[in-house]
C-alpha cells in the first residue's frame, strides 16, 4: 500500500511524535516532532526533518550543528500516532553535546547522570 | 538529586510520553502517556502504569491481557518531557500481538509489514 503522511493521525497542533533511535547500537537518541510536510520532506531528502515548537519552524536536524541523521527506515506504529525513525547519526544528538538525551536515570529516588557530554 | 514527578514537563492534559524499549533486545516497544501520578505509580511498583487517555483511567500494562511490562529502569529526557521506560516485556506489547507497535515501515514509498502477530 502506498504511503501518505496525510493518513498518520496528527495532534491539535498538527504534529505527531518521533523517536530516534541508532542504527548500530539501538541505543534511542531522542524524541521530537514532525508535522506531514516534515514527514514528506524526511522521507524525501532522507535527512532527518522535525518541527520546532518553540521556532515554529522546519528543523533540519544538524543543519547547524552539523550532527545530522541519515535515514536508515521510517516505521509507523499500530495507531498512526507515533513514528520511529531509525538514523545513522553523526556526533551527539542531544543539544547537551551527548550521545542520547535520556541521560538522567531515576533509580531508588536519585536522578544519575548516565552519559556524559562528548569530548568536542 | 532526588527525582520529583512535579519536576517534569507535562502537556496541556497533563500527559508525558513514555517510550518502552526491551532491556534484552533493546527494540522500541511502543509509545504511551502518563501522568504524574503514573510515574509515581511505575517507580513504586516497578509495573509500567500508563495513563490511558481513550478510558481516562490508570492502565497497568498486561493487567487484563498478562503481557506486563516490569520496569527495568526509568529515564528522563534533557528537556525533561519525555521518558523512556527500559522494561522487561512478557509476550507482546502491541494490541494486535505483535512484540513491538512499531510493524509498519514506509519504503520507497510503500508501507511494508515487518512483523507478524505471535502465535497465541
Amino acid at each position: 500500500m502506498a504511503f501518505d503522511a496525510s493518513s498518520l493521525t496528527y495532534n491539535d497542533a498538527g504534529l505527531i511524535p518521533a523517536i530516534a533511535q541508532d542504527e548500530v547500537s539501538g541505543e534511542i537518541l531522542m524524541m521530537a516532532w514532525m508535522n506531514a510536510e516534515s514527514v514528506a520532506r524526511t522521507l524525501e531528502s532522507k535527512r532527518v526533518t522535525y518541527w520546532s515548537r518553540s521556532r515554529q519552524a522546519f528543523w533540519v536536524k544538524g543543519e547547524s550543528s552539523g550532527h545530522v541523521q541519515e535515514l536508515v527506515d521510517f516505521r509507523v506504529d499500530c495507531d498512526r500516532d507515533c513514528l520511529l525513525v531509525v538514523v545513522r547519526q553523526t556526533g551527539p544528538a542531544c543539544h547537551t553535546n551527548r550521545r542520547s538525551c535520556f541521560y538522567t536515570a531515576v533509580r531508588d529516588g536519585q536522578e544519575v547522570e548516565l552519559i556524559r557530554p562528548m569530548e568536542e
